[in-house]
C-alpha cells in the first residue's frame, strides 16, 4: 500500500543549460523553452491527477520559477511552500561559469567526466569574493559556511537527511510532496531512494521539466518505492531528455 | 525607532477587474496589466531597498502570481512564503460574478455603495453549490465553515487576528514583511494600523500594485505606524489609482 507520493520536478532548461556553462549555485533565469517546461510539467500533473499538496523548493529562481509556473498550470498555486537550500544544486566550484565544451577541450575527457559524475572528488573550490561564488549572497547568510565545491556525496549529505526529518513525515501522513530541484539534488535523492550504488549513479540522468512519480510504501523503517525508478509522466520525452543530459559537453 | 517594516501589495489588475465584475473569493487570473504591475513593484521594492524577509499571501492566484512577479523583480523570489485563508479578499456572496455596473443599476445607487462599502452589512449569501461559489474548493477542506458572503467587519475579524498572532511576531524580530492580498483585506488592515473609524473607511482606497510601506514602532502594547496612512512607494500613480477604483461601478 502506498504511504505517500513524491513528484521530483527537474527545473526547465535555464540560460546556462542553454549555453553550455557550469551553473551550481549560480542564480540563473529559465529560458522562453525552460518556462514553457514548466508549464507543461504543471499540466502532466494535472492530467495525472497526481495534486501536490505542499512544494518543496531550493533557494534557486530556475527552480522556484519552474515549480510556480507548474503549479499554477495544474492549479495548485495555492498550495504551501517551503524552500531550503540543502534542495540547491551540487555546487560546482571553480567550474561555476565556465564553458562546458571548453572545459572539456582544456582538462580532457577523464578529469571532465570526473568532475560531473564521480561520487567523491569535487571540482577545485571556487575562489572566495570571486564572481560566481555565493559567499556574500543574503540568502545564505543564516549557514555557518557557504560551500565553496561539492561533489555528489556533499549533496547526498546535505539533502537526505533533510529529506528524511522533514519530508518523509509529510510523506507518512499521507500527502503528495513535489520537490522542485536541480539535476544533481534530484540524483541525490534518487540514489537514496533506489538504493542506487556509488558508482552506479554516474549513468543515471534526469531529463529537464518531467515529473517523475514515486509512490512510497513503508520497509522496515525506511519509505522505499513501489516501483524502482519511479515513474515519468512522459516517459517517450523524459527518454529523449535523458540523453541530451548524458550528451551535455559535446559541442 | 522602527521596529519592523510592512510592504502591503494589492494584486495588479485581474480578468474581473478589467471586466467590471464582483469578484470575491472567485479565483481568476491577472491581465497583462496587471502582471506588468507586480513586475513593477517589485522593481519599486528594489530601487526603495526595502527588500522583505518574508511573505504572506491569500489562497487566490491574482494575489499569488503578483507576489511571485514582484519577487523575482526584486531578486528575493528565494524567501520564506507563507499562505493563508485569512489573507483573502473579502467574500462578496451573491453579488460574486455580478457585473459591477449592471448591479448598480439594477438596485440602485445607495444598495450598491451599501455593499461596496458599508462596514457591517454584508451582501446576500452565494447559493451553495452554485457557479461562484467556494463551498467545495480543495482549498478551503479544513475551514470548518466556507464563507457564503462577507462584511468588510467580517474580514476584520477574520485577518486581524492572524496579523497580531502571526505575523506582527515576524515584526518584533525586526523583519521586513511583504503581505500580497487585495482591495478589502488590505483596507481591514490599514482599518486598524491607522485606527480609522468604521464609518471613515468608507472613504479609503488602495491602488492595485503599489507597494505601501508601514515602518512600525510599540506603541503601549501594539504596534503603530510612524507615519499614519503609510508611504507608497509611488506616491503619484498610488494617488491616480486610487481614484480610480472609488470610481469602480460607473460605465
Amino acid at each position: 500500500m502506498s504511504i505517500g507520493t513524491l513528484i521530483l520536478l527537474r527545473h526547465g532548461e535555464s540560460e546556462w543549460n542553454a549555453s553550455n556553462q557550469f551553473t551550481g549555485w549560480q542564480d540563473v533565469r529559465l529560458t522562453v523553452k525552460g518556462e514553457a517546461e514548466g508549464k507543461r510539467a504543471g499540466e502532466l500533473i494535472k492530467e495525472a491527477g497526481v495534486l501536490p499538496d505542499v512544494l518543496y523548493t531550493s533557494l534557486l529562481r530556475r527552480a522556484i520559477s519552474t515549480a510556480n509556473l507548474a503549479l499554477d498550470a495544474a492549479d495548485r498555486h495555492w498550495i504551501p511552500v517551503v524552500r531550503d537550500w540543502r534542495l540547491n544544486e551540487r555546487h560546482y566550484g571553480a567550474l561555476q561559469g565556465l564553458d562546458k565544451a571548453a572545459t572539456k577541450e582544456k582538462y580532457g575527457d577523464e578529469q571532465f567526466m570526473l568532475w560531473r559524475r564521480s561520487y567523491d572528488t569535487p571540482p577545485p573550490p571556487i575562489e572566495v569574493g570571486s564572481e560566481y561564488s555565493q559567499d556574500a549572497d543574503p540568502r545564505y547568510a543564516d549557514l555557518d559556511s557557504v560551500p565553496l565545491t561539492e561533489c555528489l556525496k556533499d549533496v547526498v549529505e546535505r539533502f537526505v537527511p533533510y529529506y528524511e526529518s522533514v519530508i518523509v513525515p509529510e510523506l507518512r501522513a499521507g500527502k503528495t510532496v513535489m520537490i522542485a530541484a536541480h539535476g544533481n539534488s534530484l540524483r541525490a535523492l534518487v540514489k537514496y531512494l533506489d538504493g542506487i550504488s556509488d558508482a552506479d549513479i554516474a549513468g543515471l540522468n534526469i531529463p529537464t521539466g518531467i515529473p517523475l512519480q514515486y509512490d512510497l510504501t513503508e520497509s522496515g523503517d525506511k519509505l522505499v518505492p513501489t516501483v524502482p525508478g519511479g515513474t515519468y509522466l512522459d516517459p517517450e520525452a523524459a527518454a529523449a531528455g535523458a540523453a541530451a543530459v548524458a550528451n551535455q559537453g559535446k559541442k
